[in-house]
């Protein structure tokens, strides 16, 4: 009974973004964003029996739509808080795209990174200009961290995805995508923290309540699917997957998203997904990182369920060391 | 004298098409090719000084631009013609792109490929669908074994570049290019046997008589910017590059267009060209062979020539082999 409780309680006083937000956060950006191409492959068709739709995020300005939610944030707020710039723990691409985005503004971007973060990323946020304090690699040396750059300098933390500025900006791809593919029976991403897949069911289904909103993720990092089937939120413990973009748990705002608007979340082996990122890039011609691969994992661990569907997959983001291809 | 009386003799008595001959392609295989995207990167332009548009070839059928000569070429042919079936030598791209086409009309495609061309290649041109005979990897034995083989079935010879139908297949790209980005200032493209430079001089020049019509060739195989600079036909000798695409000499046809309505040819290094190749794959994130990076490396050689220009490029394809990317 308590839990119950408390899950109805904490149910009912977050508040969620609803889909005119995402159109404002479309209008704000549009300008400041790629409008990303639709990309569709025979082969690939041929290959999971499914018409795939894919909207290339790894194309997005700072090659992933972790710009798309950064870009609204720092264009949402006010000059006065703008100018004491804007902070977040990451060593991803989230860390790139405030970066980017706060450049975009003039403002300063505060990044927190663990110290054993790869060097690939160190070198590319700091290329785009961003204020870096290196941590020792916790959660908890992370947050104390970022607190104290908060406290030293007034800039405003923007969560990588627990944030409804973030949830907007991400929900606007599934806006062009399904503007370009109105048709679509299917709408796809991974889940990590949730901003993508949150934002992108809240667009999906004003446009079309018909549309199926299904995530998938790496068994190896299943806390969205567990979640997601329990009705309780559960932290990612342990996550061990090449899909690196993934190893977040879901937020509360994301959560609660996810749990109203989302169909399914299908759970993929490291197998699969390696073998999804190959397809695409041997059959595609393009560049995507393990963590876009997920959906089309799923896909074809589960063909049935897609058999002769129009699905669309957004194809999160491109950022991964060439020289450290899984299949090389 | 009799060298130039030659050259003259040749000269006119070489027919080349128009550009009427390239829109019939178009419409004769728009609905077989894909109308291959424009992408663009904030990047590359700030790297390069020119703001560069790449028409991606490397997503079109068959991973190159030679699915359009190639489908042109089995779409031209009377029905009791191509009952015969087609045939070709070659270990690269068209005899992929070759393959599939006389597939789609339902029709026979022969494929002699040397007994040591990659297991990729020949993986490739089985996959979809050849009759492949081997043969010693010698041009003799290639030219040779065709004509075996188009002796014993009757088959129709397609060459790769040196025949009209192939060239106004490969000019069909520019027509696009052009009608999506009207403005350009230049294009350019790689050259080996020509087929795609001269489709795209006769296109571009006809649709903007004030364009200007580039290509990149790798110093290591200069003979068409040795041909262009003489104004003789220099056969390719010993070409060593990494852009395996481009080891052909040009043919007489391709030749006599290139010499009319070609404003320069640039040859680029082979570290250059490996360069170009990355920054293609990290910054655009999309998979280019060696032979589409030479124009970009050709660009970053000559920046004072291309500064603040507007430049399309036409990535030729995007058949490599990722377990052998040159910079891992």
């Amino acid at each position: 009974m308590g839990r119950f409780h408390s899950l109805i309680k904490f149910m009912t006083e977050i508040e969620i973004p609803d889909f005119n937000e995402i159109l404002a956060a479309h209008n704000r950006i549009r300008r400041l964003i790629h409008r990303t191409p639709v990309l569709t492959s025979t082969s690939l068709n041929k290959i999971s029996g499914a018409e795939l739709f894919f909207k290339c995020e790894n194309f997005q300005k700072a090659g992933a739509f972790k710009f798309r939610g950064a870009c609204n944030s720092v264009f949402s707020l006010d000059d006065a808080t703008a100018q004491k710039g804007v902070a977040t723990h990451s060593s991803g691409n989230h860390a790139a795209a405030l970066t980017l985005a706060a450049g975009m503004r003039g403002v300063k971007a505060h990044i927190v990174m663990p110290r054993t973060a790869p060097e690939v990323k160190k070198t590319a946020v700091a290329g785009y200009g961003a204020q870096i304090t290196f941590c020792e690699p916790t959660l908890q040396a992370r947050e104390e961290t970022l607190a104290q750059v908060i406290n030293k300098t007034g800039a405003i933390s923007i969560h990588p995805y627990n944030y409804t500025p973030v949830i907007c900006g991400q929900g606007t791809a599934a806006v062009e995508f399904l503007e370009e593919v109105p048709d679509l029976d299917i709408i796809m991403t991974p889940v990590g923290g949730g901003g993508l897949l949150s934002g992108t069911s809240i667009a999906a289904k004003a446009i079309n309540p018909e549309i199926n909103v299904i995530a998938g993720e790496p068994k190896n990092a299943s806390d969205a699917y567990l979640s997601f089937k329990s009705g309780i939120l559960h932290p990612s413990v342990k996550p061990d997957t090449i899909a690196d973009g993934l190893l977040t748990s879901l937020g509360e705002i994301t959560f609660k998203i996810i749990m109203r608007n989302v169909d399914d979340i299908l759970i993929v082996s490291e197998d699969s997904i390696i073998k999804a990122m190959r397809l695409v890039l041997e059959r595609m011609k393009i560049i995507i990182e393990p963590s876009s691969a997920v959906p089309l994992a799923a896909i074809i661990e589960n063909r049935e369920m897609f058999k002769g569907k129009k699905v669309g997959i957004i194809l999160s983001g491109g950022n991964v060391d060439l020289t450290r291809l899984p299949f090389i």
